[in-house]
């Protein structure tokens, strides 16, 4: 099979040498990548620049991307071309638009006219004591794959913090269903220390409970290939 | 000598989640510290997580922090007990203070009340398509460093993006003044390409241009090894 996989964390520019960032490592996207080459498949890994990786394989594609934009496009064209998308990267949800000093904030009278503004500078500089940056919300992609791909298996990824397992839970089977997915690993941040991983495997029929990386790659993959007996893809490629 | 040298960039957080960062790979400081180690220093790299470092070496002391206040504190600590110091860090000079929706702070008769709000959610969430975020200016550490020691050897860095090299001297020029550094290492992100990378080495006695990050870590070394011959320490340690 030709399997898709996204991991890192997206970092979205404020200027030449600023970013905001999601803290993602890459670790689990390492390990899935792994474990599909392990088993004989074709991987495609779209991660970011500094997050793991496995080393060099003949069957194995690397794609470094780092923007929310150049994922979308790298995506696009090759959610089409694969049987199964696992999306465990972290998306930035917000990107920057402008970035100035309070003083111009406060004097401006209307501050929607600030959104039409963008920073021309390579770094943006200033002595004043506090600085305003407005944000915009990003392109949710997880939501575009089905329409690039209607018979692509999707397996989304959801991470909350310190919120109860019932609200994790809920919020997983609404992602769920909104974006089609096969399945979606709900996880905590307040639960992944270590080697220890707890998330949850979602999906219409229930959900699943592992406590580390490598089982939850592991149940990841076994549903894929369960997946692939019971559902034959409608048309072969 | 005990040499002491900060690389790679600092992250500031938003929430559990997400953080501004400065795009720093921590090459130049791996070069400079290995230089030190294999001309028998001790030397002690204060990095970021991710960042390029040197194999473990019985001379190398690595401690890795995050935040401008965690490099602080450390900072305070071992620059008293090193007789050089090389600042290669990427240090943000912004932290973030509070994110809230558009709608929220154009309903606000005063911003600066915005300014004493603090996020206590693990992981803002929202639906609005624009957000705010307020930031802080950080305190600049090159500027305590020989308030601590005046003893050390200070050897900061300066970059700007895209401007003339007459600016990007003058920039440095100051710096080195005001902070009392002994070197400042001027650079332009423009000029730093792959293999390339230009810097300009400024003291008081004029500048030196260097093209590579070999040669620019080599004429570090260079600089304090011949400054440690002309200007013995003060007080022995």
């Amino acid at each position: 099979m030709k399997i898709l996989i996204t991991s890192g964390g997206t970092t979205e520019p404020i200027d030449a040498v600023r970013g905001i960032t999601n803290h993602a490592t890459g670790r689990l996207g390492q390990l899935l990548a792994q474990l599909f080459l392990d088993k004989g498949h074709q991987v495609t890994l779209v991660t970011s620049p500094g997050s793991y990786r496995p080393e060099k394989h003949k069957r194995l594609k690397l794609i470094e991307v780092s923007t929310v934009n150049s994922l979308q496009n790298v995506l696009e064209h090759l959610v089409k071309d694969h049987q199964v998308f696992i999306h465990s990267m972290a998306v930035s949800d917000y990107s920057p638009v402008y970035m100035t000093d309070l003083e111009d904030v406060m004097a401006s009278k209307d501050l929607s006219q600030l959104l039409k503004r963008h920073n021309h500078q390579g770094k943006i500089s200033s002595s004043s004591d506090y600085q305003v940056l407005f944000l915009k919300k990003t392109p949710k992609l997880i939501s575009l794959v089905k329409k690039w791909n209607p018979d692509i298996r999707l397996i989304g990824f959801k991470l909350l913090v310190n919120v109860p397992k019932e609200q994790l839970l809920q919020v997983a089977r609404t992602s769920l269903h909104k974006n089609q997915a096969d399945l979606i690993v709900a996880n905590d941040l307040y639960q992944i220390k270590q080697d220890q991983h707890q998330a949850y495997l979602v999906s219409a029929e229930g959900y699943q409970t592992l406590t580390s990386k490598p089982a939850i790659a592991q149940a990841i993959y076994e549903r894929v290939i369960s997946n692939d007996k019971n559902h034959p893809p409608r048309c072969q490629r």
